[in-house]
C-alpha cells in the first residue's frame, strides 16, 4: 500500500519533469542542474560564467534553498534575472518547483538556464527535473573519498567540476585518483579542474558549456 | 489522510528515539550526533578525539554513509570499535537505525559514542535520535554564509565546530560575523575552532567533551 503511494509520487514528478524538459527544448534552452555540497562554490562558478558570457548568452538563474535569497541578490547584481525558490525545508528541487518558476519567465528570449540545487549530495541526485543537463562541483578541501560515499550523485551527472583548485596546496587531495574514480564510475562524464579565484581552468567550463549550447540550438524542436 | 500517516512516522521515530536516550541514560554513555556537509571533517575530528582520549575513556563509533565502510575502517584502524550504517540512500540516520546498532553493543563498557551522521546540512537535523548531545562542523572552505541558509542545523546543535581553521588564509571567512550570527540564532551553542591538522582549537574541544561525560556520569539513572 506504501509503495503504491510511492511510486504515485515519483511518476507525478517524473511526468513533470518530462513536461519541463519539453518546453526547454521547444524554446531552444540548455538547462543546467547544479549540484554540490553546501559551500563548494556552485553560485561562485554561475557568477564567473555570467562574467565570461553575458555579451552573448542570454542566462537566467533560478536559485533553490532551504532559506534565504542570499545568492539570488548575488546574481541580479550582475545584471542576470534570477528567481529564488525556498523549499521550505525540502532537501531537492522537484519538477514541480522548476515548473512552477518556468511559469514566470520569458523563455523564447533565453539561451542557457542555471538551477542551483540545495547544497546536498544526496536528496538533490534522486529526482528528475527535467534539465537536459547535471553537473556537480566537488571542492578540494571536501576531499578525493566523495565519490564512494555518494555513488548516485557521482554516476549519473554529466560533468563533475573539481572546485576550489587554489586550495590544493594545502590539501592532499589527489586528482589523478579521484578522476580514475569518477571515470570508473560514470565513463562518460566530463571533469574539469577549476578555481573560480585563480581563473584556473574556467575556460574549459565555458567551452563545454559553449558546446552543450550549440547542441540544444541545433535541436530540431 | 496523507498527513496523519506523516505524523505516525514521525511520532514512531520519536518513540524509538526516546527509547535510545533513556538506554544512553541508563547505562552512563554520553552520545553525541555528529553532523556536517561532506568533507567538513567529521572522521578525522573523531579520529583526532580518539587519539586524545583513548587512554581514559570507552568510545564507540557508528558511522552513517548512503554506501561504503571506508570511514569505519578508517575507526578501527585506531583500535576503537566502529559500526557502518549504510542508509541505503537515505540522506540521514534516523532513531531506528541507531537503535538497531545499539543492540550490538557492549553498553555497560562505554562512556562515549560518536554517531557520524551522513554528510549533510538538511535531513539530520529533522530526525531527533536520542543522542543526549548534537553537534555540527561548518569547514572554513565551506563559507561563512552557511547559518542562513541551513538555519534548523544551526539553530539546533549544542556545539558549532569551525573546522579546518588552517585554510583560514586562504579564505574571505569572517570568524567574528559568523560567530554572532549563531549566537544570535541559537545563543547556547559553544563555538570552537578548530584544525585538526595544526592542532589550533582541540583542547577546547576535549575539555567540552569532558564536561560532556562529567554530567553524564553524575546523572541518577
Amino acid at each position: 500500500m506504501q509503495v503504491t503511494v510511492l511510486q504515485d509520487i515519483m511518476s507525478a514528478n517524473d511526468k513533470i519533469a518530462a513536461k519541463n524538459e519539453e518546453i526547454f527544448n521547444r524554446n531552444k534552452i540548455m538547462a543546467i542542474n547544479v549540484m554540490s555540497s553546501p559551500g563548494a562554490g556552485k553560485t561562485s562558478l554561475i557568477l564567473e560564467t555570467i562574467k565570461q558570457l553575458r555579451d552573448k548568452v542570454k542566462m537566467v538563474v533560478i536559485e533553490a534553498d532551504i532559506a534565504s535569497t542570499m545568492d539570488a541578490d548575488r546574481i541580479i547584481k550582475e545584471g542576470v534575472p534570477a528567481i529564488q525558490i525556498n523549499t521550505g525545508g525540502a532537501c531537492h528541487t522537484d519538477a514541480n518547483m522548476l515548473g512552477a518558476a518556468l511559469e514566470t519567465m520569458p523563455l523564447k528570449d533565453l539561451d542557457l538556464l542555471f538551477l542551483e540545487n540545495v547544497g546536498n549530495l544526496v536528496c538533490p541526485a534522486e529526482f528528475r527535473i527535467g534539465t537536459q543537463k547535471s553537473i556537480m562541483l566537488l571542492s578540494v578541501p571536501e576531499g578525493d573519498d566523495k565519490p564512494y560515499k555518494y555513488p548516485l550523485m557521482f554516476s549519473t551527472v554529466d560533468a563533475v567540476v573539481i572546485s576550489k583548485m587554489d586550495y590544493l596546496p594545502l590539501s592532499d587531495f589527489n586528482l589523478e585518483q579521484f578522476e580514475k574514480t569518477v571515470k570508473g564510475m560514470n565513463p562518460g562524464a566530463q571533469v574539469f579542474r577549476v578555481s573560480v579565484r585563480t581563473g584556473e581552468g574556467v575556460a574549459d567550463w565555458i567551452k563545454w558549456l559553449g558546446t552543450q549550447l550549440k547542441e540544444i540550438k541545433c535541436l530540431v524542436a
